[in-house]
């Protein structure tokens, strides 16, 4: 990273802690390069790209100022009180038929799952895709197959050490997605009937692949900005023998909470004391508005308990299907449990992304899909502030690409979904984030694609439905 | 397919038949053309390339002859009446390590499960998929994840229609290889406990799904020749809750065995009275020495019990991960659980192979592969000969890549495994194809790899170890 952004990245933090406030002037070229030790020409570039960013706004004469964010007119939901205590789980039909309705093109993509695919280097994967395929040997394509590509995983292995959590390429499993990883993971230390702690609201294919498995859920709430309640979660241990659990420390989804370190921590040490293994979901990993990356609960595993799943699908190549599961002591077992159902995932797909890897760039990419993703989420709140109606709650993540939005309690998110369709707009419902179908007056919207008019549009009509509850 | 390409099928179906048999003298060219009706030209083309396969030899001045084959000192083994009848399953720790042993790429690969990749049109493959990423839209790349690539599957659709099986595209699904769909479509119609009958001897991967989805198997003796035993299923269905049935109609892993049309259509109709779906791995479907393809069992199929598993691993693009499920009326039940576990194949190794489809050369690439397969399977079927015990019997199938051997019953397969790999050779030894772990005398040789004078001198060392039993 360069110094100016580097620099870029310390004002931005000040911004979205509001110590720097909306409104305020922003200390000038000849302040800033003063009081922070660095040259007036990186101040200037800081700020053009803050500017870029639309963080600050220079106003003639007068020098930068934070800009007026959408005023906060929409406060934070609280976090949700758990449902019932445990809950087979029948989720899977609500949330294919919202899944399938994604699938018309025309349609304004609010409900995807997925961000944009024109936000990633796609050219330049395929030329490392050329490049791999010529390098690789015939034999090279087959012998690979059971363990991965082993320049994928020793890259990969790179990254979690330049993040502070070095661990053993051999933990690692690559997998078709995080998906798979999960599943795996899951598979590979429950059997049917067994408890497992989950999310509240959770990821619908967390729902799904319990139900797959024949596993209840032990939903445990999730505070929109604090993450899973740790308290309750150790509550629950105690008194029911749950066999594993899976949640998403980082920018959970959909509410984009993201536990603190010491919360983190703590949690590990619950689980470890129960010796539950956690089936960590760290698929947004790399999508962090901040300048740090965030330290995964895999980073205090001491005793390989938990079985870290990542993957490149949101951050460099959608429907390459390449993700891992970092599966500390049951990597073996997740290892060969793959061998038996999928065998590998694709190689030309891992030899694309090693080679990417290798030439360097990801971490300019990275901090391209950040901004533009952070620009991104203002401009949707702004459009919620100016559409909706104002009892709505919304979070702020510090990440990803999802809005969640606690809508009046008369408004039926299920209805909604209907009636937006009927007008060309995906939504992902309240209830298919949970087991109970709890949420009915909530939604998930993603700012995962470029803001257009006809995005401005979609916010615009989704409030006039919203307006008729 | 070309005129004379043709015609020496023809040909080299009478040699396979016995009609023409080994030493015998070719019609001359002018009777053949005579007597077949086709031009000289093409009769000398004909002769040219079946030189070229080592089925017939060129004596000067005598004209051709059918080449001495491996004397037939090897007779075929006899099918193995049924072990128990139902079993659990507890094959995988074995299966693991002999594949584990395989991967050492110094050993002679007679253990492997696939065919040399160098067999395959790789650079090619690699033109259609750079080819394919840059006609791909950035929006095309998520949209298709959920059905699979739609040229891809019209591809697929159409060799299903050219090979007079046709069905329609929405009963594909695409699939990580034929290993998930065979995965996915025993799941949709099984819960755990259940009975599903399988071949004996299996394939491994079979043995270790049931295990892992904690079904107990039914075996059915095969017959090397003819197949599975229809009678024998067809007591044990009307005895016995079975809930799925397994298997290789064509070309069948280990034994190399095809039912016939009249036994297929047998199968089906027991079948369809018991309403009892049918998973139907057809993954060596395009691996026939004849010079047509064999109908599946799926042929027959006019109510959809039948999932037809296929995949390109085997015909076109090893590593790549290819497969597909004809899913009949599970079709959809198939795709959501796709869903909720790997979501999607790779989609650029789709778009490679639906380009590399369209633009034609699969056909002529199949019969290379095939003639070099056939060529293969005679030069090991000689060595055998050459270098093993009188008493060892011998599968001769007419496709694929295996041999199965039984040797005498004092030969301990598992200990000839380890010492043979001391040796610097994988061989796939008989228990890793039974629930209940017989065939210890047994072994499957690959034949996948070009034959040099180091698969050579690796038989006549399996020759020299047999020998001290």
């Amino acid at each position: 990273m360069k110094r100016y952004e580097r620099f870029a990245d310390e004002i931005s933090e000040l911004i979205r802690k509001g110590v720097l406030a909306p409104g305020e002037r922003v200390p000038s070229v000849r302040e800033a390069s003063r009081h922070y030790g660095v040259s007036p020409s990186t101040v200037f570039k800081a700020y053009y790209q803050l500017e870029d960013r639309g963080l600050i706004t220079a106003r003639p004469r007068s020098g930068y100022f934070v800009r007026e964010q959408a005023p906060r007119l929409l406060t934070e939901p609280e976090a949700t009180p758990g449902q019932q205590e445990t809950a087979d789980i029948a989720v899977s039909e609500l949330a294919f038929s919202v899944l399938s309705s994604l699938q018309n093109r025309q349609t304004v993509p609010f409900g995807s799952a997925f961000p944009s695919p024109a936000l990633f280097p796609l050219a330049r994967l395929a030329r490392s895709m050329a490049k791999g395929l010529r390098e690789i040997t015939p034999a090279g394509i087959i012998a690979d197959m059971a363990t991965g590509d082993g320049d994928l995983r020793r890259q990969i292995a790179l990254r979690y050490r330049m993040g502070g959590t070095p661990l053993p390429v051999e933990e690692l499993v690559i997998t078709n997605g995080a998906m798979e990883a999960l599943n795996l993971g899951l598979q590979c230390v429950t059997s049917p009937g067994d408890l497992v702690a989950i999310e509240s609201p959770a990821f619908y294919a967390c729902l799904q692949v319990l139900e797959r498995l024949q596993l209840k859920a032990v939903e445990i709430p999730v505070h929109p900005r604090e993450g899973i309640d740790v308290e309750i979660l150790a509550e629950r241990l105690a008194r029911l023998p749950i066999r594993a659990c899976w949640l998403m420390s980082h920018l959970q989804n959909p509410l984009g909470a993201s536990l603190s370190d010491a919360r983190k921590q703590q949690l590990y040490t619950l689980l470890k004391a129960h010796d539950v293994p956690l089936i960590e979901d760290d698929a947004y990993a790399e999508l962090y508005f901040g300048s740090r990356p965030a330290r995964p609960v895999k980073h205090y595993d001491d005793v390989g308990l938990v079985i870290h799943c990542g993957s490149f699908s949101k951050s460099l190549a959608p429907g390459y299907r390449i993700g891992w599961a970092a599966g500390g002591r049951y990597a073996e077992a997740i290892s060969r449990l793959k061998l038996m159902t999928t065998i590998s995932p694709s190689v030309p797909a891992q030899v694309a992304i090693a080679d990417y890897l290798h030439q360097g760039g990801f971490d300019r990419h990275l901090r391209k899909l950040r901004h533009a993703l952070e620009s991104q989420q203002r401009q949707m709140l702004a459009a919620a502030t100016r559409y909706f109606p104002r009892e709505t709650r919304v979070t702020r993540p510090t990440g990803g690409y999802f809005l969640w939005f606690e809508f009046p309690r008369r408004v039926d998110a299920l209805d909604l979904f209907h009636r937006a369709l009927d007008a060309g707009i995906s939504i992902a419902p309240g209830p298919i984030f949970s087991a109970t179908q709890a949420y009915r007056h909530c939604a998930r919207l993603s700012y995962g694609d470029p803001w257009t008019p006809r995005s401005e549009e979609a916010m615009a009509i989704l409030g006039k439905l919203l307006a008729t509850y």
